[in-house]
């Protein structure tokens, strides 16, 4: 355990904001994404089943494309990492049974043994379509990751832009992502600012505490 | 700015896990919690519209009774702080003329300036049933903070357990959320894990780095 200062934790969220201009010229260094990339790994998810796969775009043909699919905004072009949070199609009795494997992977014992939980998870993703909308409880989860990554990406001193204007379905066909059993949720590109960015000096704009915050 | 060691975040982020059993005799302090309070307020969502309130249970007797709404699990009894994380029901012309007057208020200007912006939300929040469900959007956006609430409070050596396994419904009534304009849309416990808490010590399940996050 190596906890950090409360401050610093306010100062480097008080720092983010959702960076319009990325300096083109500056990418995140090799050893600081990898950090962001395990970051994302480490998300707590529902069961923890992770029905999630993150898609990292670094090419630049490929970022350009997403441009068009991002509304016209910038930022998949010019950030350094621009992030695709997709959720799997239909996690179902599959995805179950490949995570309880990987649980006997890591913790020994066998599949038998968890059959329990299993069963509790496969009930759990069966429920009637009027009660339960798998992609939607897929969608939630990767919100989990989107906001862990975007305060992790902020602690060390990394600019994003959550991206939620964009055309999922483009996304989707830009990276081909239908054939390899994902959707895209949303986006996030991942830099550094541009000193440009008129965005970043303006103060951030939230609701007073006592206003979103109760205490009971 | 005050970037972090990014080891510092690994390390954080390992150590966090789902606490099934909290140390009920140990509180968190109150200068920590409001540091906790204050990242909440803090979460980036879409637009900026904020389409929530965290309520943050600490009476002995509403957090018994939170404890039959989830199902019998007695998170919600034996944590510090018990963070209900609840949308707005049906965010639309109020909300956003509220958010507009906000934004003056802090950055100046005139609500009429904003007209462009505000017509924006208003349409993006006013599409066909069909095709947007406004409190779907809310609880991703909920699901921003959830996200990042973990993580800063991870950082901050504070244990939580997000409760995904919640009657909703239940949490409403016992809040008297309804009659205040919320919906329950998940709650997280946060505290500190008790010496038996056999789950502390057993290995994290994830997926490995090259099945999750892709690079492309």
């Amino acid at each position: 355990m190596k906890a950090i200062d409360p401050q610093t934790l306010i100062t480097q969220l008080q720092w983010r904001y959702a960076t319009k201009a990325f300096d083109p010229a500056k990418k995140i260094p090799a050893d600081m994404w990898e950090v962001l990339e395990e970051a994302l790994v480490l998300t707590p998810s529902s069961f923890g089943l992770q029905p999630w796969k993150f898609f990292v775009i670094m090419d630049a043909k490929i970022k350009e494309n997403l441009v068009g699919a991002s509304m016209g905004q910038k930022q998949p072009l010019e950030c350094s990492h621009h992030v695709v949070f997709a959720i799997q199609k239909n996690t179902g009795p599959a995805e179950v049974e490949k995570y309880l494997k990987r649980i006997v992977e890591i913790r020994g014992g066998t599949t038998q043994a968890l059959g329990g939980f299993g069963k509790v998870m496969l009930n759990f993703l069966a429920r009637p379509k009027e009660q339960f909308n798998v992609e939607e409880w897929a969608a939630l989860q990767v919100y989990i990751a989107l906001g862990n990554f975007m305060t992790s990406a902020a602690l060390l001193g990394i600019d994003t832009c959550p991206m939620e204007g964009i055309n999922p379905a483009q996304y989707d066909e830009v990276l081909g992502l239908s054939a390899k059993g994902y959707k895209t949720a949303v986006a996030c590109a991942a830099g550094y600012r541009s000193d440009s960015d008129k965005y970043a000096a303006i103060p951030k704009v939230r609701f007073k505490l006592e206003e979103v915050v109760e205490r009971l």
